[in-house]
């Protein structure tokens, strides 16, 4: 397998784990688990595509898909095992954005050449998923939780299409932004990384102004 | 009309009458009635063009939409009439599911010849429309409640898919297709057939281990 | 710039606007107003490009998405200036739909010539946006207010629809559109017009039967 093809399938792995989980939460059944794992694993990636105006992923091959469908009954099996369900779904969110990130900019770059569209794009394919899962099983955005989220994707995308544009090979470049994506991602969930968030500010204060 | 018609005009009704009865227990105006009868109506169709980049079926043919719309009004100088509207809903939403599993699995083979995308395209397309409704009229999804849904989908999806391959004729194969999967959400209605839900287990009793 | 520039970056800009100000209000980070006001600029033009099978917008001319960029950042910095965000944001809201209305039902007929299409397009182009918004900042869908939304959306599409196929030039056509749109809008939002909503009626009074 290539780097790409690496990143392909173990990014539908995990966010076919972060899906099966959020089914678990749920409490759903097992075609539930295959449903919810099947559209946070295809759902970044199609749009992708759908926007790209390439043909979708999924339809070209099929097979593909499998993964999802395994990782969803071994977590159907297993997830009783694991301490905290949510936390898991939070690490294994993170590994499946900087896949994506790097996944989707190098679609776009591939594409369209424009830096810009390859950068959008990762950040769109990384994050759409979750967006999605999150607002099917009906749990609170991961968007709008405080640690930076939506910035992991788009610093991954960002140094992939920069090294690619700068002419490292596609191995370094992708090793090099599936780092940065998941560095950043990790340390906000490890260290509760933010950004200053916008804070409803008084106006002025008429005693300052002389 | 020839069967997959039937299923088209017919799907498209009731999923328009989910919708207005959806905005019916919101309490909306007559064009949110419209509005989302038509999205309910559109939404699984659309999303399955797209994804088989084939021509979006109401922006060939936008006649077709007319029943929604018709069925839209219906259902506002109706609903009053019937005793529970949620129940009502639940049953025109497991014929627009019966037919619409037929239907995108039929496209999805037509487009791909693959009939692994025909199930997923039949399951996808008959689940979506419902999704997008309860989404956007902030219903809890019918994704997640206890009775099987998209088993009933993927069901239905699959003995079409199974049906045609096995050379049954066309309108032999969409009617059994169409009882299954009707049978097996009116089944989940009718008798709260559930298949066994995740539950939480304890990890493995120290005293069991030798 | 002719007409329909105007409303394609005016759109994006007062789109962009609601979404940043929708991600105030939520407290986000500024790469959650990035995100969240690029979602809503560009939500109901994507969805529109890729049912009408066109190349979708921003990939085409990404430079473009920059203005919703920009606009997010000033919001970012001034929106504690503001006495009531969610005030500006319907009223920018209303810009929007206006401007996007005409612009999707301009696409549609370009892409189609089909008057219902025309009208369906500038409907969904002019309300996605904000539903996608609302979706995923968590706030309360903008569709479900009690005064008329959707309405004025489609008396926009219908009047440049109307106007263009009785063969008033272009701008005039969108000017009068645009001003449709707008007004029964921010009537609906300065006056509370509303259309009479859906009320459960009792059944017939078995006395009223003789």
């Amino acid at each position: 397998m290539n780097p790409l093809q690496i990143l392909d399938y173990g990014g539908m792995a995990v966010f076919a784990a972060t899906g099966a989980l959020a089914a678990s939460r749920k409490q759903l059944d097992i075609i539930g688990f295959l449903f919810l794992a099947g559209i946070t694993a295809i759902g970044g990636g199609t749009v992708r595509d759908v926007v790209l105006d390439l043909p979708v992923f999924w339809v070209v091959n099929p097979g593909h898909i499998l993964v999802a469908a395994l990782v969803a009954v071994l977590v159907y099996f297993t997830a009783h095992l694991v301490e905290s369900r949510y936390k898991l779904l939070l690490w294994l969110d993170a590994v499946g954005l900087a896949a994506y990130c790097v996944l989707g900019a190098q679609k776009g770059l591939d594409a369209t050449g424009s830096a810009t569209v390859a950068i959008l794009m990762g950040t769109l394919t990384a994050t759409f998923g979750g967006i999605l899962r999150d607002l099917l099983a009906g749990e609170p955005s991961v968007l709008l939780r405080t640690e930076v989220y939506v910035t992991a994707a788009l610093a991954g995308a960002f140094v992939h299409t920069a090294m690619m544009l700068a002419g490292l090979p596609l191995p370094a470049a992708a090793a090099l932004a599936f780092a940065t994506a998941f560095i950043v991602r990790g340390g906000a969930l490890r260290y509760g990384w933010t950004f200053p968030r916008y804070k409803s500010r008084p106006g002025r204060d008429p005693e300052d102004i002389p």
